[in-house]
């Protein structure tokens, strides 16, 4: 089929998208008003068909998890979510009922998160398709979240459970099972803790959202903070599912520990502030859990096992860990 | 070849392009102060190879493109340019060296236009390449250049000169003569007006940049405006290049007139604004020419030759002009 023009396109499904700045997306670009007295915060991301979502993916969920993996990145600074302008790459097989199902499912992340689009560009490719988000959050001067401020003996903790988004790309392969459904499903819409970021802001040494796997992204923080990590791999908070998986396979602890896709947030909590800390997630209603401490010494990360002594795992998405 | 991991390509060639906010790209997010007392200006686009940029176009002109495409967009809005995010899908073909080069070419427009990456991402694509940017600037609250607002009586007015974007088009496909490679130049290479929209914003009734070719993007201006307007096709400016082309091949008005890729400043202005218009240009540098004027009535494009008749153009891309 023909996509329709770039005009009509826009009008039948980018319009209803559009919120206060966007200016009917008709202007050349939009014109938006900063909140006065805060720092803006922003991150882009670019998925790409067969790379970061898979042809049979459901088009309500591709556009989601996009906007959601910018959505974490908010909410691993703190940042309160605006707006964002998004970049579309429709592949020849898109038609436009499928167009309709990508913006039904971006229409429905805008309600739960309270954003709205404010710009962006619609074109057509040959290839694969490929989609930019831009995301525009705000946060108090001073208060945003920094990768780099861990300090020995800071706790860590993340929050909800890890390894789900790598398990469920596992699921959809057919490579384990999934009963439920409960970790394709995390694969494929991350939660972003976007009330917890904003609740703990102020109260943390350093944070980070996982992305990259928890190994590697703890890495980020021990080499910004100029210290080491060790895990209490037990304490790392599972699912059920997860923990139905592990069952199975025990091997499958270093997925969980090195998959990534979790977009769970990851903190160094000095002491002082753990009361505090405690009463945030309450309010933002998402379980935090001490996995380790941070220690003094060179950026390695120790993982440790139900009796304390280190143990070594041996897979890939290690090698960047260190 | 294989493309090195995310983190080196980033930290070896999109580091030494960070500004200001953008915490040595390490962080989750970009960190931003904007103007106090501006509101901010955002645009976003996409290119995909062989469809937005030839295969074998240099590699250090197509970010610039892409850049510059963004900063037209700006200049449209009378902003001041301030950052930009990007995101790359790099394909299989695109080793190191390329994007050493490509990110050259953005270096050198960073420095002409005084502006930073704040932030992006980098992933690897196995079909064509794509990118997409988002560009950030300011502007004094109610100061933007806006598309609605022309009003019949006001003269329209473009900078530079038209058709040298397509007709540049033309030349790389062989089809007309480029004697001195300015048309290819300037086809992959736009001057967007950033100085200009930012000297005439107050003093017109309303603007865009010319993308999408005079014709149609006139039509814009006359379906926000509510009003027709009438063209001095003798008027529009050309380049002694394009006035060479057109020699050779009188047809090719059609292809100056609504070939698009101009990326010059299209403006409604009323008479009274008319001196301190031509103050404002001259002091960007910029000629403007005035093509013809606004007039009652249905949101119809009116050509008319030297002789005042109306005449009538028969070609490709003006299907959307009405």
């Amino acid at each position: 089929m023909t996509l329709p023009v770039e005009f009509a396109l826009i009008a039948r499904h980018f319009l209803p998208l559009a919120g206060p700045g966007a200016l009917g997306l008709g202007d050349d670009a939009a014109l938006f008003d900063p909140p006065s007295g805060k720092q803006l915060v922003l991150a882009a991301d670019a998925i790409v068909e067969g790379v970061h979502f898979l042809p049979d993916d459901p088009p309500e969920t591709i556009g989601r998890k996009l906007l959601r993996v910018n959505l974490s990145d908010l909410a691993a600074m703190g940042a309160e979510p605006l707006g964002y302008l998004m970049t579309t790459a429709f592949g020849p097989r898109m038609d436009e009922t499928w167009i309709g199902r990508f913006v039904a499912g971006l229409a429905d992340d805008q309600r739960e998160f309270g954003i709205f689009v404010l710009g962006g560009d619609t074109v057509a490719t040959p290839g694969p398709a490929s989609f930019s988000l831009t995301i525009i959050g705000s946060v108090e001067p001073g208060r945003a979240i920094r990768r780099a401020g861990a300090k020995p003996g800071d706790a860590i903790f993340v929050s909800g459970t890890i390894g789900d988004g790598a398990l469920g790309l596992k699921a959809l392969r057919g490579e384990i099972a999934d009963a439920t459904g409960f970790l394709a499903d995390r694969y494929r819409l991350p939660r972003p803790r976007v009330a917890l970021g904003r609740a703990v802001a102020g109260l943390v040494s350093a944070g980070m959202d996982v992305s990259d796997g928890l190994a590697q992204d703890l890495g980020h923080l021990c080499r910004a903070g100029g210290c080491g990590a060790e895990i209490m791999v037990g304490d790392v908070p599972r699912s059920p599912a997860a923990r139905a998986a592990l069952a199975v396979d025990p091997s499958l602890i270093a997925t969980i520990l090195s998959g990534g896709d979790d977009y769970e947030l990851l903190l160094a909590v000095p002491d002082s502030q753990r009361p505090a800390l405690h009463t945030a997630a309450a309010t933002a209603g998402v379980a935090l859990t001490r996995i380790g401490r941070f220690v003094a010494g060179p950026p390695d990360i120790i993982l440790r096992g139900a009796d304390g002594a280190p143990i070594t795992l041996a897979r890939q998405g290690w090698s960047h860990f260190r």
